[in-house]
């Protein structure tokens, strides 16, 4: 699937977010890593709502990021208001995949798309654990 | 007046906004820099509602921050809801000050105050000009 | 070939850099965002040093990021000594890729490793624009 | 004494320190908030080399901003090169001043100068404490 042609309704789970003033960077266009923040921020609530719980992220049962693979389809700007959706699309045995798309207002066109890698993850051990139940039964491929 | 003191009430212009997963440091807390991002984008609001447009802000007509006086008088985390006031306080020939608060959900104890000294300045000629009238009469004490 | 087995001599322009405390986030380890702002800059400096000037960025033979895939080898913390390498790996006719690979002291295996695409923009006709000739010459791929 | 007056030979301990392209903002001028991430590094490196364990800041003895009063004297960009300096100038029974001084290549003027308000701080407890005798040795008043 191509990802510019992803659209809201490849998501169920969005949360709406803003820019601030401060996420331009000299050329007057939100930065390329500040997205990643946005994107950062709805990952973590996407897992809390399925009941894995951010504060304990540093235990046993976390995660941590592999990769990532990022496109940025359009420019944005400060002011906005954006859409961004997050969706599980891969399961493996001890990594999972999470899409993340962010949409502005009156455009069907995703501004930016990313596919994130996430590893189970024991920050206490430092060691790598299988991927949690919830997150598998959540997948839901391209 | 004792910053620790104000309240929501004693603000007209008040905004909205939610920290990210990343204005957290490596303590915890909201970063005390990352307020100032937040407060930033309130007074630029600010400005814009009485008419004065930020997109011209490498104009004649513009300002610069010549200095700030913080206080924070709690902390706060991530996930949070802010609320945060901007005021005009102080109109000088050349320069005014816009007091900030910010304010988190069920607490009426300001998390961060500010009183933030802005010169009339022309980016284009680097010069100081004479504070606009739309903000002498926006003025409203301590 | 396999992005973790990048090591400093496969880059000929090698740019120092240390984090502030504020890059790490609240697991206490640098921000997976915040290293992008790291390789961005060294990009800069990079394009510099061929002669491509990033003042004039807004103009007419300019160049914007279209995507980007990064790998996390390894975490890392505040303090810290970075050695990013910076290289032009392909060209296309209307855009190349920049590969960047971020390494501790002390430590051959790269923290972050990316593959940026960079596309030839004219942001005042806000149009594609093909691949300036310093560049071409530049690339050496993997 | 005015703070624009302030020179690097008021400060022993001074560190160098460079801005990224990201740290400028859509005016670009390095944004206002940025310099304080530089200056809130450079003090913890000054409680470093005064014996002060920045990785116990969560501790018992460790210590919380109280507020900080902020003077932007000139604008500065990237690229750049700051010498950055701090020195403890005030002591109380529970907290203590420390002054910072920013300045850029060949410019005797600082860019940016704080008076940063601490107080000793347990976090475990989340009470007030005394400050420390290493910084009240340390206290050299302006």
């Amino acid at each position: 699937m191509k990802m510019r042609s992803l659209r809201r309704e490849d998501f169920e789970f969005i949360i709406e977010m803003e820019p601030r003033w401060r996420d331009m960077d000299g050329l007057r266009h939100i930065n390329h890593a500040t997205y990643l923040s946005f994107l950062e921020t709805v990952r973590i609530r996407y897992m809390e709502q399925l009941g894995i719980d951010v504060n304990e992220w540093e235990g046993e049962n976390s995660s941590i990021l592999a990769g990532m693979k990022i496109d940025y389809h359009q420019q944005s700007t400060y002011p906005n208001q954006y859409d961004i959706g997050a969706r599980v699309v891969r399961i493996g045995h001890k990594s999972f995949d999470i899409l993340n798309a962010l949409f502005e207002e009156n455009n069907p066109i995703p501004v930016v798309t990313g596919v994130f890698t996430v590893i189970g993850f024991n920050y206490a051990l430092q060691e790598t654990v299988p991927v949690s139940d919830i997150i598998k039964k959540e997948c839901r491929p391209l």
